[in-house]
Formats: C-alpha cells, structure tokens, sequence
C-alpha cells in the first residue's frame, strides 16, 4: 500500500493539485492510492474551481508521500495553527513535496530551516525570512524533501515521487503517458536530467525506498 | 469580450480541461471569460473528479473559441445526438480546439473531413475511420481549428489560442508565469516553435483574428 496525501487548501493554484493528481492517477501499482485532503469536504481553487476532498487533513500523518501545493491561501494556512497541528509530517519515513509557495507551509512547520529550498519568484522574500536559502531553480532535493518553483515543475515534483516509490520503468510510462505525441523521449529525458541535476544530498543512495511497491 | 468555452463531460481527462482552465484564466484583458460548459450542472472526471460546468453546452455558439477535451467519456458523446446537436460550432468565426480523443467529436461533427489531424494515440484508428488523414504530431492546425494529441500538448494548443486572441505579448507573459522558475525563456521559445511548425494553412496570415481583444 503506498498512500500519496495531495493538500488542498481555499485559494490553491489548480493545477498545482490536479496536474498531479491526474497523472499519479496514472500509475498501476497495486495498493496505489491518491488523496486530496484538507480542512473541509470542499475547497475552492485560486481560478474559481469547487472540489472534494477525500480525505481529512490530518490522514497526511499516515500517508507514504504528501505534497503540499501553493496558491495565495498559503498564507491563510501558515496562519492558522489548526492548519499546521493537522499538518503532522515526518520526512525521516514520509517524501515531502511542496509545489511554489507551498513552500512556505513547510517553512512554517520548520522543515526546511538551514536547507535550500526553492519556491514561486513573489514567494521568495517569505520563504528567505524563515531561515530558508531560497534559489532559484526547478527542483531543489534535500534528502526526503522537495521543493519546485513554477507551477509546470510539478512534472519534476511527479517525476521524482514516482522514481522513489514505484521505480524508473513505472515511472517512464506514466510520463511518456502524458507526453506530447511525438515527443515522449525527448519529454522523459529533459524531466529525467532535471531530477538528477536537483539532488543535493540522497537519503539513500542505493535502495529504492518503498520496496513493497516494486 | 472574448468567450473561451471549454466542454466538459463524463469521464473528461482532468489536464484536457484543467490546465487550460488553469492558465488560460492567468490572462489579463477587458471581457476575457473562461467558462467550463457541459449537459449537465456537473461532470465527473475519468480520474474521479467531480466539477461543476458554469454554462450549459449550447452556449458554445455564441463562444469565440471552443475547446473539445479527450477522456474515454468521448465515446458516450459522439453517439449522443442530443450532445452533438447542442454542439453548434462554425470554423469559419470560432477557433476550434480538440484535445487527444476530443478529436473524434470534430470527427462525428464532420469538421475534419478530408483534413490532416492529430489525437490520442489509441484513438487513431476511429479517427482515421471518420475519413481523417491522423498524422502522429504534438499540434496540427488549419485555419481555425486545432486538433493536439498527448495530454501534456495542451500547453501548445493554449499558446496558439492566446496568440490568435490576446497577441504575443501577452500569450508570452502568460505562459512565462506557469513556466519551472529558471526555465521560461526555454519554455516559451520551445512552445512557440511547435506551434509554429503546426501550421499547415492560415485563414487570415497577415492580420489577428480577434481585433476587439487587443
């Protein structure tokens, strides 16, 4: 069983949460399951979209991978204490993505305190003052934690959970998947280098993490 | 006022409809209304997510660019004639848009006949079927009508539909927005070059289309 958490908020950027949630929908891996989960049944998105959640908030605790995404009701969530006591994340056995100024909740819970991070260009002054050396690339890995700036990084963000938790084949037909006809090599590659270009230091560099999921 | 419908149904593919929801809605211009149009008050997504329309699917008319998504709900609407009838598309002042499997609407519409398409590739052969000449590109274009196969070539098709209706600076800025942080001008060049290998022939090569929107 690999639960993957996806944590909505009012006010998230579309398709932050549903460009992910759309393809890791993809994948097929037995016991593969893919949440949305927030505060309330229902949140609404920063262009105007209702959605559902699936799950409540406090289900990350327990969930393999969680992605946090950004929108300008990031700023709601860091303020809110509810919010970030739900919010229970331990990267020593979870993967922890932020997507742009999701960055800042992680911020916020102090996890990204003295690392390098990086996050949306009108984030960036919010995420420096958190104790965070902000720079400005796709992908930043730190161990079990990932940050990407500008929304369509998700593909590196995607690319990275599923090379971690469902391997390299898997993950290469998911992308290719979605690729544009015509241009899945070069779409798998260019994501590939990226992902390998943003690893700062490997938790464990000679395992695949989650092996029931291989 | 420029109107961009973009059509909904059961078992629609969530990036199909909400990444250009997503960025299409990232424009700024006076009277620009993105709206989600379908039969119904809401549809559910072949991934499972349920959204509501804002229109019902007969406004498509009077919309100035209509964007047909793919999803294996495709199949129930092209042999639904209530959903056809309702489809009152005109090429000659709409720009038509599909997305992978959405081309077998265009298809049963009889837009594409005798034309050079793209889709998705396991809907080729009922493309081909429908007397359409499937070629095995990312974007192809003719006149006013688009066809895009391959999830992920949605960025292409909301490039060469921001370009005819707000013009290139701004098609520019707005794809620039959602680009990886570090990574826009590569992005934007990437997009623009693809789109402009896709035309295959120009209704009005020397002028934009929609002068009220600039």
């Amino acid at each position: 069983m690999t639960t993957i958490a996806l944590v909505a908020f009012d006010g998230f950027t579309d398709i932050d949460l549903l460009l992910p949630w759309d393809i890791l929908n993809r994948v097929k891996a037995v016991g593969w399951q893919v949440n949305i989960v927030g505060m309330s049944s229902t949140h609404r998105s920063a262009r105007g979209l209702l959605i559902q959640t699936q799950a409540p908030l406090d289900t990350v605790a327990t969930a393999d991978v969680v992605l946090l995404v950004g929108g300008d009701g990031v700023r709601m969530c860091i303020h809110s204490q509810d919010f970030l006591d739900k919010l229970c994340l331990n990267p020593e056995r979870q993967l922890i993505c932020a997507q742009c100024s999701g960055a800042l909740i992680l911020g916020a819970l102090g996890l990204l305190k003295g690392q390098a991070a990086t996050t949306y260009p009108t984030a960036e002054k919010e995420l420096s003052a958190m104790g965070v050396q902000v720079i400005e690339r796709p992908l930043v890995i730190h161990d079990n934690i990932a940050t990407a700036g500008g929304c369509l990084s998700t593909l590196y963000l995607i690319a990275w959970i599923l090379q971690r938790t469902v391997g390299i084949a898997e993950t290469r037909r998911v992308l290719a998947d979605a690729a544009p006809v015509g241009e899945s090599k070069m779409f798998v590659t260019a994501i590939e280098n990226v992902v390998a270009a943003s690893i700062t230091s490997v938790a464990h560099p000679t395992d695949t993490w989650m092996d029931s999921t291989r």
